[in-house]
């Protein structure tokens, strides 16, 4: 699928068929996960691909942007211990989160051109998961990202019009012929 | 582009050519970036196209991040005000920063397809390039984007091998199968 396309198409999907993710579509996923920007090649990123559906119940539960029966989610954590050595506290605190966001952004490209449909959800409780999936001190959860089949079709959502969101070389200042 | 080619093939450029961007590529790079999700649809996102070469210069001084002569950079701001009227603390302090680095991911893949090379720079002095482009209080620049003509080609950077950052289920269980 066309990179722009995809961009474009892809959806927070919030309804799911009952049909399980295959595999080899979920390791194509982490494969472009991990291929996404990271400052200093620290690669901070880890991966708990949740497919067990009792586990998923309990992950629903404390996850309040949770909708829908997704079979599957995949927790993206960052390794804080590792991004602190390599980085101090602008990798621990800054650069964790935009390496992971950006991986996550990839996920969901991915996963519309492999026809998946994905929602992040950034609400859950970081207690609850930690303990739950055995996260150890040093590692944090940052985003989850639910993968399913979509059952549903929707509209792009409203988006901002360029002229409002972008300035040319000062802020406030007009970059011209955008749209309105 | 394939959107698999686009994410395994976007490097991150610290030389180009001395030649401008089209103006019709960077808005192709705007609109990319802001389909990217947003968190309650927020779209935190702001955007400062920097293309005067004088201002260029100073952004590049304090930004220690910054290589090569570039001839443009796109500054992606958040609007903090914004996002915490709607989202709150979360929505302030995490969401805008997740919803920048995803509009900058699609921003990346989107130059690559065009032919553009790109490098996030994380490393800037907030405090200067706030006054330098005289961006208000309420708004934090995130993250740089330096945009240019690539004159190098690069190999891939190397890849911590997917058995050792992806988990099945648990923190520490073994997903099967994965490249060693």
């Amino acid at each position: 699928m066309d990179v722009f396309e995809a961009i474009k198409g892809r959806r927070s999907i919030r309804k799911y068929k009952r049909k399980a993710v295959d595999r080899e579509l979920v390791k194509r996923l982490l494969d472009a996960a991990r291929w996404a920007p990271s400052g200093g090649n620290i690669q901070p990123w880890l991966f708990i691909v949740i497919e067990d559906s009792k586990l998923l119940d309990v992950v629903r539960k404390v996850s309040p942007g949770y909708f829908g029966e997704a079979p599957l989610a995949i927790l993206v954590c960052s390794n804080k211990e590792k991004a602190y050595k390599v980085g101090g506290t602008l990798g621990r605190d800054y650069l964790t989160i935009c390496d992971c966001a950006m991986a996550v952004q990839n996920m969901l490209l991915a996963a519309y051109a492999l026809g998946l449909g994905t929602c992040v959800v950034k609400s859950f409780s970081h207690t609850a998961i930690k303990e739950l999936l055995a996260i150890p001190e040093g590692i944090e959860p940052e985003l989850l990202v639910i993968v399913g089949h979509p059952d549903q079709t929707l509209k792009p959502p409203p988006r901002i019009p360029l002229n409002e969101i972008v300035y040319l070389n000062r802020y406030g200042e007009k970059f011209p012929n955008l749209e309105g």
